[in-house]
């Protein structure tokens, strides 16, 4: 079973709309600040990959909205690994606010050298999102 | 057939990230001036819109990654709205740089009340995106 | 003497610019946030005040940019409330990494009514920007 | 006498914050943006200069707030550029909204090797900022 991160945030000032919600934009930036902390947890924070040549670009981002997030709402942001499928890494979120579901999404990642060709998936990617522990 | 509207922009240093290339919850961002500039096109400006009581918040966004942008670069938004399904308003875009295709995307939206409740497409809204259906 | 509030932030992706350094907008946002969590400290949380309404625009906003910042550094705001001067709130800070001073700023505020108005400045904002005044 | 540049935007959805109206980090996007169109108008579009080897970081940032911005108001911002003073070029910034001053800044660069190393103006910056020196 996938393990699933936690990072909260409250919502800043500067991520509401003229309908004085959370801009619908600002939840791809969220999961990115749980996917940087996700990896900060696991012993592989995002900079080092990149120091040793691995870059984990976003290939497919998604999305769907149910309620809507205010100002200095806290919101708590669940995380989940999802086993590759060829060289694509999914990553599932959830938002809730007190526990009520307000948004749910997805990104799929590659490993890419920075000069841009893909890479096969990195033993630690490969731990973290296959549950391979050894045996 | 749907027509396709055009919206063209250059990169701001704001919008890029780390890894040098845009950072890609801008690509929401450019999809949302797109679609403003969409309706201001067609003589449905957003803000009259909302003055007459019909918003239209996400519901659901999707990108798809494919060829990074970086710095100042033209970029061209290609936004067609499909017909309604049920309450549902389906916009498409696509992303190109002299001719290239970037990435593609979409959003859904409903019309809503500004207490939240969904409300029937407008007639404006309907002839947008079903076509001319009179006759 | 002032109190001194301290708040931090690891810097996420998306703040970065083609330079490869913070994006110099962001530093504001970084001040807004700081100023957001100090509120929250002295029990006057912003959105409190807002309804009771009273609002905390800004008029003035400065910053002075010395040593840049990266991705997923770990930034600390030290924030400072200095006297009223009419009607007028000066918040100063100081942005470090490490204890390397890497930004400095300020920021004005007044207090204003929904509708606008300039207000004399609230009790409790008197008590945490002048000192205690009681005896 | 310095010349004016001129460049203008409608406010997007993405840019408005809590109180409805335009946050005030994104007056600096702004400045930055009409600096970009500032330099591609004179013929330095910035991204040659960079790839000339000369980056033109912010040192400092101010803005003045006079009358707020709402969505989907048409800015236009007026820049000049001050003669040099030592290594620092001046950019000062007027936001208008028909006619109406909303608010005013500037911002400080100084020329600057990738390395960081602080450069003399190129004599292009020279021409544009200190005026005619042909004679």
């Amino acid at each position: 079973m996938p393990r699933q991160f936690t990072y909260s945030l409250h919502v800043p000032y500067a991520d509401i709309d003229a309908m004085g919600i959370v801009y619908y934009a600002n939840y791809l930036v969220y999961f990115e600040m749980a996917r940087a902390s996700l990896l900060r947890e696991v012993g592989l924070p995002y900079l080092e990959m990149e120091k040793s040549g691995v870059m984990l670009p976003v290939v497919e981002a998604h999305c769907d909205y149910k309620v809507s997030a205010h100002y200095d709402d806290e919101l708590v942001i669940h995380s989940t690994c999802l086993p590759f499928k060829g060289p694509r890494l999914r990553i599932e979120y959830e938002v809730r606010r007190a526990g009520e579901l307000l948004a749910t999404g997805h990104t799929h990642h590659v490993c890419m050298s920075p000069e841009g060709k893909v890479l096969r998936p990195t033993p630690e990617l490969r731990a973290l999102c296959d549950g391979e522990t050894g045996e």
